[in-house]
């Protein structure tokens, strides 16, 4: 998978990990059985989505009824907000400006189609929500069914929440928890038997494993209705041949992460506090977005340049080095536009900003050509 | 794949061809990164995406604007059928009881959140809808704005409906024409610049390619809203990081399936017709369920036994003696449930159903050696 590039945009998408390729190719090569029929191929198919099931579930210490495979993360979000509306009753949702558009939009679609209020949370300055602001919407009209929904980590600047004590306030207040999870799956510690976390999602393509396919936690008192209608898979909270490969990738990729989890976060520890270090020495005028001590995923680094004429292009120029990062969310349409994360922080106009991110895989070496691509973008020499 | 059991449950799902794995794990291998990410991991990434576009289109005489790739074909339909009632204003849908379920449950479920009208036409002896009764309810009620849902080809018995006919009806009436062709896609040729269908919609592994892939067929002037909302991706009609491999295998698969079909057909056609004559034969009492020449795929035989102390578990026994077939549908809960299709249909209460489904790779020896294991489940001879 190494080439001359260096590639810094982890948290828009991984590399497969070659194991969890080798899985995926001899399921391909061996199980074919639609999981649904009951002859013996079919048995065969289903064993392996529900060892598929018990291995992640044993990781993030959840029950079996509890993890739903969905087609991605953006689908397992869409299916938890639309069933909170729908089947539990909930018409006010508190959530943040700062997340991903799987949550806004379909918030907006809710707001619009199910008539149900949405709040969006003031932010402070590393973009996490106003913790005084949460509370006071937790007590706010205690008749109205509330959730809330906030990212545990932002996927364009690393901030994160606090899982645990925002959970317990939800508690508190009878209020429901939903998480996006998706950046933090595979890379933190959960334990659903403790967290008091009502609905989370994860997506394989964030930790090596395939894209297509994710997963959605639904805590067990809560009964939804499917998004998708039809042959009533995954016990009804999900129809559509269930995609074999697909799960049994995501969970050996998920095997992966938590077993090596300890060595790839100090991995990236030391990656991101090279890379900061050395950028913050390059310019005085460079900051770091979302950059909380203890509170920020080590391995996102958003970096805020001052803008001329050779970082105004910064990402293609970035791209032309070599260099693969990004602006924000790669889940767009594919035009650099605007993000709306950043749009909510203290940024500098005359700042351009620019998103690294790391993996296991990233080197010392590849740190330090970008530092050399950045001093040499920045003070216009040529490298 | 070749074991020495018997798979004749094609319908219900395939075996992955040699030659889309090898696609496959060929992209998992090289191509990482995300669609939307504007570097060059994501270009590389789009430009596979577009590529398997314009296959697909080629194969299906459509515009590339007018394919969108989906997780199935549950999906596909879903979004088809939700989409038509919230964005096109359709208030009736006229359908068939014989339709799969992701058809069926999704239009429940309308009826009961949207309000909408459900009309489920009378089916003759084959299970076709009835032709005068579609033409008085395209007549009927002009100020409704409807639309036809019927399946071109029945996943249980195999009985086809006229796609072309039916269609020009539904334009003569200005009324919209819906087809699940989950079925049909790789075994009949659509040519949609002339099809006068609006919405129909594939699932690879129907036609040995992938689980956890299909697409969606939405004619250009028709604006729909999504049903997962998120990064916009596929022009904003299916949100979510594309599955590359999956999408890759696909295009594979239709493009195999396109320059093989008339042999494909003609095998098939040979070994429907050697199980079908051999069964008749066996026992005068066998019947064959939407049996009408030259409007019944090739690929399926829903055939009534008598039932008997041995027959009862005619699936089971056929099971243990190596062969693979089905009930009916096998996206269900995996439970042998009653058929809602074969419900449908005049068949002797007397009588039990199984369904055999062919592929290119079933042999005459495969169907002498079932005629053999029937001949003694029937009898109770020892095999």
């Amino acid at each position: 998978m190494k080439t001359d590039r260096i590639y810094l945009d982890y948290a828009a998408t991984t590399p497969l990990d070659p194991e969890v390729l080798a899985v995926m190719c001899e399921v391909g090569t061996t199980i074919f059985g639609n999981p649904s029929s009951i002859h013996a191929e079919g048995r065969v198919a289903r064993t392996i989505i529900e060892e598929s099931r018990k291995s992640i579930c044993k990781v993030l210490n959840a029950s079996l009824n509890e993890l739903f495979f969905t087609s991605c993360g953006t689908e397992a979000h869409n299916t938890i907000l639309t069933g909170a509306v729908r089947d539990l009753g909930v018409r006010r949702i508190i959530s943040s400006p700062l997340e991903h558009h799987c949550i806004l939009h379909t918030l907006e679609y809710l707001r619009s189609h199910d008539r149900i209020e949405v709040v969006y949370l003031p932010v402070n300055a590393f973009g996490q929500p106003s913790q005084e602001a949460i509370q006071a919407e937790l007590a706010r009209d205690p008749e109205i069914k509330k959730m809330v929904s906030l990212m545990h980590v932002n996927n364009e600047i690393g901030v994160q929440i606090d899982l645990l004590e925002i959970g317990r306030l939800c508690r508190d207040h009878q209020v429901l928890f939903h998480s996006d999870t998706v950046q933090g799956i595979g890379f933190d510690r959960y334990d659903l038997q403790h967290l008091p976390v009502d609905f989370m999602a994860g997506s394989a393509h964030k930790f090596f494993g395939p894209k297509g396919i994710g997963f959605m936690f639904i805590r067990n008192d809560h009964r939804l209705h499917p998004l998708l209608y039809g042959g009533s898979q995954e016990r009804n909270m999900r129809s559509g041949t269930e995609n074999i490969m697909g799960i049994a990738g995501m969970a050996k990729a998920l095997e992966l992460a938590h077993s090596n989890q300890d060595s790839r976060i100090a991995h990236l520890q030391a990656i991101r506090s090279r890379l900061k270090g050395e950028l913050l020495a390059l310019d005085p005028d460079i900051s770091i977005n979302g950059d909380l001590p203890g509170q920020t995923s080590p391995k996102i680094l958003s970096v805020n340049v001052p803008r001329d004429a050779r970082t105004e292009l910064l990402l293609m120029n970035l791209d032309i080095a070599g260099v693969s990062a990004s602006g924000g969310s790669a889940c767009s349409s594919g035009v650099e536009s605007a993000s709306h994360v950043l749009a909510h922080l203290p940024i500098d106009p005359d700042q351009t900003t620019v998103r690294f991110s790391f993996s296991h895989h990233t080197t010392d070496q590849e740190i330090d050509r970008v530092i050399d691509i950045m001093d040499s973008l920045m003070r216009r020499k040529v490298v």
